[in-house]
């Protein structure tokens, strides 16, 4: 069987000791080892430090930008071995396994042709020349410039090509070099794509520790950059860890997030703006089997449209075939491991306890293509409640799968913002309404508790690619149990990896400083 | 004796239990009480919550700029009655009175007046609108909204009122109630200028803790804000702290800074610029006796110059007269308490075994007008190293007083910006040439180790304040040691009190919602 090494230091490196093994999640037959320790990071971190960063600070944006551009081509070029690789270890379908794999390569070629855009320089103007002193003569300007650590990368298993990706591309294109960390259960799509990678960027850029994080956080230090997607239980421990306290490390934290999508009063389910909210509600839960950081766990309705809604949601759902994703016919896969039907089988109990059965029951399913008694299968579970605001399970607990659940309202944007901010901070949130008012006091009260609010409407709905689809031009990451973190949001997503600096002296030194 | 009460939940209330004394620190004479303990800050923060964020959702921009003014123009209207509480609590000169006083009301201003510019709305655009699918139709915009928290202001004891309003200017503008905390020993001008500004102000919008903070982290929550100015073990207390490493509660630190001045290789002392640098780092030296955050404790000037440098400085620093800074002929005043004096001559012995004394030793001084063995006073000090990137007191340890330390280096830039990066990150940091090249390579290498660089040259020296003056138009923060913390800065400044939020979809309802 394959043995998964670790790309440390410039080779790689198979680690020691102890073995975990990958799976396919549908079936559960192994796939490939991993040894879960032995790798030397105390050197990997120099050699980031030293030919990592030398070697960034030699290019330009507009060089880095080419180097995510090979990368971004290499993964076209062996996408049918990734988008299989996929299938087979994330229990994605084949569209799944698109999402994941194509979305890596877009945000590659979009930050590629960023990087073409900032041109010659190193550092980035942030605003207009200011005005200091008396006369124009003394002058400030803000720059942003590449921070000199090392960007930690720990990324989630529902992702590992995207997620690789969309944190590489903004980490190099600012100039840091990375160690990434892919979830060890499906980390075959991040290996091949480092096996890909590795021969087209200079020394030190990136790094890849496949298997358990280890000893990885003991050696950050002043200037490094630790960008997690993960459950709040990782992100606690991160925000905890003694060498982030004492050295200041700068962390971006993606953590659980209560996504609502909320139906606007003056929607008729049958107009395209009802027909683009229920594609979204459903596509969520089914895509990736529910498992992403964005998908819409909450869903609110006006009153007296519950039922209407509830029986949509049957009928969309009920024609959907569950089993090994690897087959044609079938539309939803596993989850990605055991240890995930596990806590989504506890959640959507703990939901059950609270709530009445839509569909799906407790998410007891029996899977097309699959010897009896295994994969980590759980169907599509949609729930309801009388009272979503005060339904504690539904506003303090994310499931992590194909669960959602309905909830009613009086219409008014102040409950429909009141309810997303029952779920105390979310990656994104929805409404669906043709009103502009309506929409307008929604985006004001709503704002500061999502990362990002997606608007359906009539206009945009031949074009809209849904809620749950962080693109490389609009901030992905929320506040408070999201984890207050940004990611992406195009040249936004620079920041994390730079510091920015007042400079102040001679407007025309200043202004010669960024080639003007 | 004077009772000095706190401003909580719209009243003013004394506490309870045992009381600490506030001094004067140039003669130790008791000027007020304040008791340590007794405040219901539970209370305060439900008001803040309720009565502040609905009082400040009614305001726009420009209505909250309005209140700004008004708090400038009382500051005005008691101006020399704040400049004798600050040179009696503070140990200040009537100019380092000046300087806190009228550069808080000067930074309320300056917000008062893009509060005006930023007009009617409640919601900041960032960036352009972005075409996010196929056609313009669907877009992107994205925004930054008020937090829906409270903001802890946690003020250092150097700047009791700059630091009051500094703070209070941005978190008020962006629409956050304030509840803040002056450093107890030198509280008399924060206590003042509160109760200038209750009448002033919407309920629940400021409110003041006078003494120890007590249990006020402990009702920190999700959407909250900390913004803290002081020593790094308070910042390390502050990240580990289990509120915030629970709730994601956002930090702003401002801590230790190990600011350095470079005089670059070009540079003839007696010439413009190096006058400059020699009024600077004098003036960095003395004022506010060295008790500025962003004074100049490192000092690096080319092989050859310094002795040149030393007799200046020695020349300079000669008729500098110490004292009780109430009487007309004194220069530079006491150190603000005795606990700052011992921690700053245990700093100055440190430096002395490892360095050469060239002016003022380790700071023995007898002031003028002040009775025998009184006051909290230490004199200015000069110290010379051989190894200036080697000296591990100078490079790892902040004194913050009335010390300074001289090194020499090989001219080269690349060697000052490691310098600068030898602190481990700060607020500012300056470098002294008319050589645009010099002065290219000095900023992209040191930048991502400063806040601010100050870029000294003969064009600006006319009209530079020096780099130790904190201007509301350019960022006052810095990276690693200083905290990673970014306050000011015009707009910037407005950040740490917003959501950033992407907003998705038709393009047009985007343009409205911005009032576009």
């Amino acid at each position: 069987m394959q043995l998964l090494a670790s790309y440390l230091s410039g080779s790689w490196s198979p680690g020691s000791g102890a073995k975990a093994t990958l799976v396919n999640p549908a079936t559960e037959a192994p796939l490939a080892d991993v040894h879960t320790s032995g790798h030397d990071l105390a050197s990997a971190f120099a050699y980031a430090r030293t030919s990592g960063i030398a070697e960034l600070g030699a290019l330009s944006f507009a060089q880095r930008g080419a180097l995510l551009a090979s990368l971004a081509k290499a993964i076209h070029g062996a996408r049918e071995e990734l988008l299989s690789l996929a299938v087979a270890n994330g229990g994605n379908t084949r569209s799944d396994a698109k999402f994941d794999i194509d979305g890596g390569a877009m945000t590659l070629s979009y930050y590629a042709e960023l990087g073409a855009k900032l041109g010659g320089s190193t550092l980035l103007a942030d605003g207009e020349p200011i005005q200091v002193g008396r006369t124009a003569r003394m002058g400030g300007q803000h720059v942003w410039a590449r921070r000199r650590g090392v960007a930690v990368h720990i990324n989630a298993f529902n992702f590992p090509g995207w997620g690789l990706c969309e944190k590489l591309a903004c980490a190099l294109l600012a100039g840091m070099p990375v160690i990434s960390k892919p979830a060890t259960a499906t980390a075959l799509v991040a290996h091949r794509m480092m096996e890909l990678f590795a021969p087209l960027l200079p020394a030190g850029v990136l790094q890849l520790l496949v298997g358990p994080a280890g000893t990885l956080l003991d050696h950050l230090g002043t200037g490094d950059v630790v960008a997690f997607t993960g459950g709040s239980a990782t992100a606690r421990m991160l925000r905890g860890h003694a060498r982030v306290i004492e050295h200041g490390v700068r962390l971006n934290l993606e953590a659980d997030s209560l996504n609502a999508a909320v139906l606007g009063p003056d929607v008729d389910l049958g107009s395209e703006t009802g027909g683009l909210f229920l594609a979204d509600v459903v596509r969520d839960l089914t895509q990736k089997t529910g498992q992403k950081c964005t998908a819409i766990r909450r869903v609110l309705v006006p009153l007296g449209k519950e039922e209407a809604v509830a029986e949509a949601m049957r009928e969309r759902l009920g024609g959907i075939a569950i089993g090994d994703p690897s087959r044609d016919d079938v539309r939803m896969g596993p989850l990605a491991t055991g240890a995930q039907a596990t806590d989504i089988k506890a959640g959507i109990a703990r939901l059950a306890a609270a709530t009445e059965t839509v569909f799906g029951g407790t998410g007891e399913v029996t899977p097309l293509g699959v010897p009896a008694g295994k994969g980590f299968f759980v169907g599509p579970v949609v729930r309801a409640t009388k009272d979503p605001m005060n339904c504690a399970p539904l506003n303090e607990h994310e499931v992590f799968g194909p669960c959602t659940t309905l909830g009613s309202y009086d219409g008014t944007a102040v409950f429909a913002a009141a309810f997303i901010a029952k779920g105390g901070g979310c990656l994104v949130s929805s409404a669906y309404s043709d009103e502009r008012d309506w929409v307008s006091a929604f985006v004001g009260a709503a704002a500061p508790w999502a990362g990002r609010l997606y608007l359906g409407s009539a206009k945009m709905a031949a074009q809209s690619p849904g809620p749950g689809t962080a693109l490389p031009s609009l901030l992905h990451g929320g506040p408070g149990r999201a984890g207050g973190g940004e990611e992406l949001g195009g040249e936004r997503g620079l920041h994390l990896y730079m510091q920015r600096t007042a400079l102040e002296g001679d407007a025309s030194v200043l202004k010669a400083l960024l080639g003007g």
